[in-house]
C-alpha cells in the first residue's frame, strides 16, 4: 500500500478555533480523521503532520521522500516568506500538490504571493477543508499516469 | 436537473495542437465531452462555451445567471488582464471557480495576477484537464453545502 | 437637430441588477430613455449603445465620428486596461466625456487608473446615473463655446 | 434657506491672471459671483471662501460643518499631497464634490493623485470654470435624494 | 504559390484620417493594394484582414495556421495589453513578424512594452507603411533560409 | 517647575466628534485637562497647543526650545507627509515623543509612513487618548536617566 | 490573579551584550525580573518567555490563549518577516501590545515594516526596556476599560 | 531702482542654531544683511522674507509679481512635497532661481526630489550662505540678457 | 554619391565567433563587405566603424554630421544604459536608425529598455545581420521621402 | 588551538542528492571531514552543525560567541529572508564569512537579495564546496592581520 | 598661482551647434577663452579638458589631484549613469563642484538622478555657459574659507 | 606554462591612495608584484592589465580569449552599470572569476547589483586584496577540475 504525506503547517493546529470565518469550524484531528479514511477507501495510507516551525516542515519533507510517493501540503503562512520550503520541496523529488482553505486571493496582498507554488504540481485554494480532498485526488491522479 | 456552465476562454479552441507541452493533447471537443458525461453521472446538465473574444464571454456570464447554478470558468489569458470579466463575475451572483490547465506560478511573472481570482469561491491551477474535473467537483459540493 | 452619442461599456447592460450598492437600480433601459428625453428638452438627438465588447466600442467611437458632435462615454472596467479604446477617442476629432456610476477613487486601486481621461475633454464620477446628466450638459456646453 | 460654502485652494485667487491655457481667463470674483447667482436662482445660499494656507482650508472644512449642508471644493495642488484636508472631508459629515478646472489627467503624473476624492461623493475634473457649477448642481441633487 | 497574413489590429481602418502626424495619410485600403501587388512581384499571395476586436485577431491567427506560411502583424494598441493575442501567436506555430507604423519608443511610456514581441521574430517600428514592406521582406527572408 | 509641550496636528480640534469609532469621545479640551492635572501630579507644568496649520505647528516646536524640555507630539496626518515637520523636531534639541490615537498600521498604507518617527526619541500609538498619558511618562522617564 | 505573557523574540536573549548602542546594558533575566515585579505590584502574575524560534513563539502565543487575559510582545526582527505571527496574534482572540526596544524608524528601512502591527492594539518603540513597562500598563488599561 | 525678493522657507528663521554641520552658523538676520548690502552695490533692492507657512510663502510669491523683478527661493524642506508652491512659481510670470544651504543629495533619499525646480530658471546647493549670493548674481545676469 | 555611416557598438568585433546562436556566424568583416555592396548597387557609399569605447562611438556619430547623409546604428549593450550616446544621436541632426541581430525581447528584461529608440527614426530587431540590410534599405527610403 | 564553527542552513543535509546540478554530489558528512582535515592541518579545530531550523541557526551564533574566533556560514535560503540571522551575526562579535555552494546571481531574482551580507566581512559565492575552503582560509588570513 | 580644473563632459564638444534651445550657441573653445580669462583676472591658472570617454575623464580627475585645488566639472549624459566617474571624484580628495548647462530637472526624469552630486561640494544648473561661471566662483570661495 | 589574466577596472590604479578605509594602502603595482609571484609558484603566468575605459576592458577580455585559460576581473564600478562588459564575459567563452575589494553589501544600495556576476562562475568579496589571491586559487581548481 503506498503512502502519502498530508503536511499541515504554522497556525493550522487552531483550525476549528481561529477565524472560523475564514478557516471553517472543523478541527485539525478531525479533518485528519477525514482524510486517512478516505485515503483507505482508495487503498492510500495518509500520514498527516503539523508543525508551526518552518524547519520542521521542511524535515517532514525530507524525511517524506523515503517512504511516500506525494505530499499534499498546506504551507500557511510559509507559502508566503519561506524560500527554505520551496528549496524543500524542489530537492525531494517527488510530486506535492499545494493547498489552502480560504481564497487567498480575497485576502490581504501579501497573501497572493507563493514562494511553494512554482516548484508544486499545482494548486488548490478556497475550499475549506475540501481543498485537502482535491489536492489528494489530484495527487492520486498524478501518480496514476 | 440542474445546470452548470463550463465556460473556456481565449486560444483554449486550439487545445490537444497548442504547445502541448503546456496544454496536453486532449482536444477542446474531447474535453467537453468527458465533461458533460461525468455531469450526467452526477445529474447535473453541464453546458459548454469557448470563445476569443473577452465581451462574448462576459455575456456568456451574464446569460449563465438566467439558467445555470455556478460556473467552472477557464479564463485563459484574460486572467491577467481583464477587469471587466472580473466585474462579470462579480455582478451574476452564482458561484464561479476558477479552473488553469497549466500551472501558471511556474511560468511567466505576468501569470501569476489574477483579476478573477478574488471574485471567485476558488481556484484550481496545474492538473491539465483534470483542473476542471476537480473544479466541477467542488462547484457541486459547494452548491450542496 | 444635432446628434450625441452616450456609449455605454463592458456589464453596464447589467444596471438595475448587478451589484446595486455601487450602480444603482436604475435599468440600462429606463437610464436610456431618461437621456433621450433631457436631449430631446435640449434640441439634441441622442443615440444610446452598449456593447461588452471592446472592438464594438471602438467601431462606434469610429461611427460617431461620421454623424455626432460629441459622446458621453462611460467605458467601464475597460477604462483602466484598454489602451486601443484611448487612441480610438484620441483619433476621432470630436469632444469625448467620460462618465462613470460610481465613485471609482472610493474603490480598488486599479480603478484608479484611467486610459482614456487625458484624451477627453473631462471626467465626472461618483454621481450614479446624474453622472451622464452632468456630463451630458457638460458636452452640450463645449460645444456651444 | 440651505447653505452651500464653495472652497477653493491654493492659487486659485490668481485665477485669470495665470496660466490662462489651463485656468481660463475668469477671475475668482467673477466666478463667485456667477455661483452666488446661480445659487440664488435654485434658493440656495452660497458662501464663498478661498485660502492658500492648508490649515485654513481645514479650519473652513471644519466650521461649515456647522451651518452648510455640503460643500464644492477645489482643493487645488494639495489634492494631490494633503491627508489633513482628506481627514477633514472625512470628519465633518457633511458631502464634498471634488472639483478640478483643468483635465488634471492630461497633465503631470503626480497630478493624477488625489488624496481627497475617495472621501468625497464624486469628482468632476477639465470644464473649467463650469466644473463648480457642474458640482454645485450634483451637490443639490445629492441633497434632494 | 504561398500565402503570408497580413493583420492589422485595432483603429487601424481609422488609417489616413487619424492623427497623420504619427500615421501618415494613406488608407489602410491603400497600404493594403500595395502590399499585394509588392507580394504578387515576389511571387506570394497576401491575404489583408482588420479587427477591432482582440478575438478576432486571435482567430485570424489561429486560421493562417492552415494556409499561410508566416505574419506580418501590427497589432496597434494591443501590443501593450494582451496576453491573449501573445498565447495566439506563440500557438500557431508559423513565424510572424511584427511591425508598427510610429515610433512607439518616441510616444507614452505604456507605448513601449510589447508583450508581443518575445514570441515574434523580430519587430520593425516607425517606417510608416513602410514598417509593413521591410517587415514582408524580412519574413520571405526567413522563410527562404 | 520643568515645563512640557504637549502638541496636538491638524483635525485633532474635532476630537470627541470626529470619526469616534477611531479616536473617541473625549474632547481635546477635557484631554488636555487631564493631561495638564496628571503633569502637576508629577510637578510638572503641562503647556497644550493645536493647529490646523503646518507652519504654526513648526513655529510652535521652535518656540518650545526657549522654554521646555521636551514634548509630546501627535503630528496627526502632517506625521505622513511634512519633511519641515521633521526638520523643525531635529533642529530644536529637546526630546520628542511622538503619540497616535489610533493605530495607524490597521488603516490605510500611506498612514504607516512616518517622517517624524525617525527623529523621535519613540512612538506611542494605537491607546487612544491614553497614548498621550504614556508618551508623557515616557518623556519624564528621559529626562530623568 | 489574572496573568499576561511577555513574549521576546529572537536574540533578545543576548540583551545587555548585543550592540548596547541600540539596546541597552539590562540582561533579559534583568528585565523580566523587573517586568514580574512591577505586575505584582499591579496584582498581576507575568508570566516570561523568549524563544529565537519562530514557531516556538507562535506556540507560545496560542498557548497564552488558555491562560493569559494579553500579551505585551516584542517580536524582534520577527516582526518585519513574519506573517505566521501576524496570523498567530490574530487567531488568539486576546489583546497584544508590540513594543520594541531601539526606534525601529531611526534604522534600516527594512525595520520600518511590521506584519505584526495591524493585528495587535497598539505599539511603543523607541524607549529601551522602558518600552515593555508601558507596554504592560497599556495592556492592564485596556483589560480595564 | 528695481526690487528683488529673497524668500526663505520652513525652519530657515532657525540658522546659526539648528544643525549646525548642515547649516552654519550665520543667522537669518546676518544672512539677509549681507544680501541687503550686495544688492544695494549692485544697485538692487532686496526685499527679504521668511514664512513657515507654506501659504504665506504662496502668497508672497503671488504679491511679488506686483513689484519685483525676480525671486531668490530656498523652499527649505517644502521643495520636496509642496505642489503648491510648484504652482505658485510657474503662475508668477518672473524668473525664480531655487537655491539650498546644504548638498541636499549627500542627505536623505527624499531630499533628492524637487518638485520646484522644474519651474525655476536654475538651482544652486551645497554652498551654504554662499548659495544666495550665486543665486542672486546669476538672478542679476538673466534679468540683464 | 552620398555617403552612410554604418556604426557597430560593443563586442560587435566578435561576430561570428560569440554565441552564435544569438549573432549567427558571419564575421564582422564580411558583414560589412555585403553592407558595402549592397550600398554600391544603390549608389551609396557605405563607410563602416566600429568600437568597443562608448565615447569613441560617440566621436563616430559627431563626424558623421560632417559627411554622411544619416547611420545604421548597432549600439550593442550600450543601447541599454547610455545617455551619452542618446545625446550624440539627438544632436547631430542626421537620421540614425537603431537595428539589432537578435530579438533583444525575448532575452533579459534590462535588454528590452533603449536609450537610443526614442531619438532615432525606427528600430528593426530580430533579423541577424539582415537587420542591417533593412535598416540601410529603410534610411534610404527615408532620405528620398 | 583556536577553533571556528562551520555552520550550514536549511535543506544542506540534502547535499549529495538534492539537485546535483546546482550542488554537486558531495554529501554533507563527506565535505564535512574534509573541512575538518584542512583545519587540522591549518591548525585548527573546526566544529561544524547544521541546522533546518532558523532559530537554532541564531542559537548556535550566539554559542559560538563564547568558543570560536569566527564563523564560516552558509544560510541557504534563510540568507535571502531572514533579518533575525542577520542581527545574530551582527551581535556576536566574532568575523563572519558567508558562503553559497552555487553561483546565486545566476539563478531566481529572489536569490541575489541577503539580508546576511552588510553585516558579514566578506562573501564566496558560486565555487561549489570548495566555496567552504576559501571561506576558511579568509577567515584564517582575517584573524591573523 | 594655484590651478583649476574644468572638465567637459561627453557632447559638450558640439556646443554652440547641438540643440541650442538647450544649450546655447557659445563653443566650448569660446566658453573656454572667457573661462580661462575670468581665472586670470582672479589670479588663477585654469586647464581645461573635454572628452566624449568616461575613462578618459576619470583619468583627468585622477590626474587633476596632482596638480588642481578642485575641479569644475559637467559631467554631461555621464552624470546620470556612471558610478565609476563618482567613485574618482571621491577618491581625489581635492573639492568637485558640479555644473550644468540647462536646467535637467524640466527635461526628461532619467535626467534628475545625479551619482556626481552627493561626492561633490555643491552644484549649480540651469544658466547655460554662466553656470561654470559661479561654479568657478564657489569653488574659489570654499578654497579661500 | 598556461596563462591566467587579473584585469583591474576602473579607479583601481588608485589603489593605496584613495579612501584606504576601504580599499587598503597596497598600492596596484605592488598587488600586481604579489600576485605574479604567487602565480609562479603555481605555475601559471599571470599578466596584469588595467583600465579606467570601460571599451578597453572589454577588449582586454577578447583579446584573453587567444592566450588565457581564465580571468580574475575586478570591474569596480562598472560591475554595476555595464551591459556590454557582460556580454564580453559571456562571449569569451573562458571562465571568469569577479573580485572586490570592499564588501559591497555594507556599501549604497547601488553597489549590491551586479550586471557581471551572473555569466561568471563565481564572485568573491569583501577581503581587500586577498580577494584576488582566493579568485586565483577559485580559478586555478576550476581549471583543474
Amino acid at each position: 500500500m503506498v503512502s502519502i504525506l498530508v503536511l499541515h503547517g504554522p497556525n493550522l493546529n487552531l483550525l476549528g478555533t481561529r477565524e472560523p470565518a475564514y478557516y471553517g469550524t472543523l478541527s485539525l484531528e478531525e479533518l485528519d480523521t477525514r482524510l486517512v479514511e478516505i485515503g483507505l477507501e482508495k487503498g492510500i495510507e495518509l500520514r498527516t503532520f503539523q508543525s508551526n516551525i518552518e524547519g520542521k516542515l521542511i524535515e517532514a519533507l525530507h524525511d517524506a521522500a523515503g517512504w511516500a510517493v506525494g505530499v499534499v501540503f498546506n504551507p500557511g503562512a510559509y507559502t508566503h516568506t519561506s524560500i527554505a520550503l520551496r528549496d524543500a520541496v524542489a530537492g525531494i523529488g517527488i510530486p506535492v500538490v499545494e493547498v489552502h482553505l480560504s481564497n487567498v486571493y480575497a485576502r490581504e496582498r501579501f497573501r497572493h504571493k507563493s514562494f511553494i507554488a512554482p516548484v508544486c504540481v499545482g494548486k488548490i485554494t478556497g475550499f475549506g477543508w475540501r481543498s485537502y480532498i482535491y489536492g489528494l485526488e489530484a495527487l492520486i491522479d498524478i501518480l496514476n499516469c
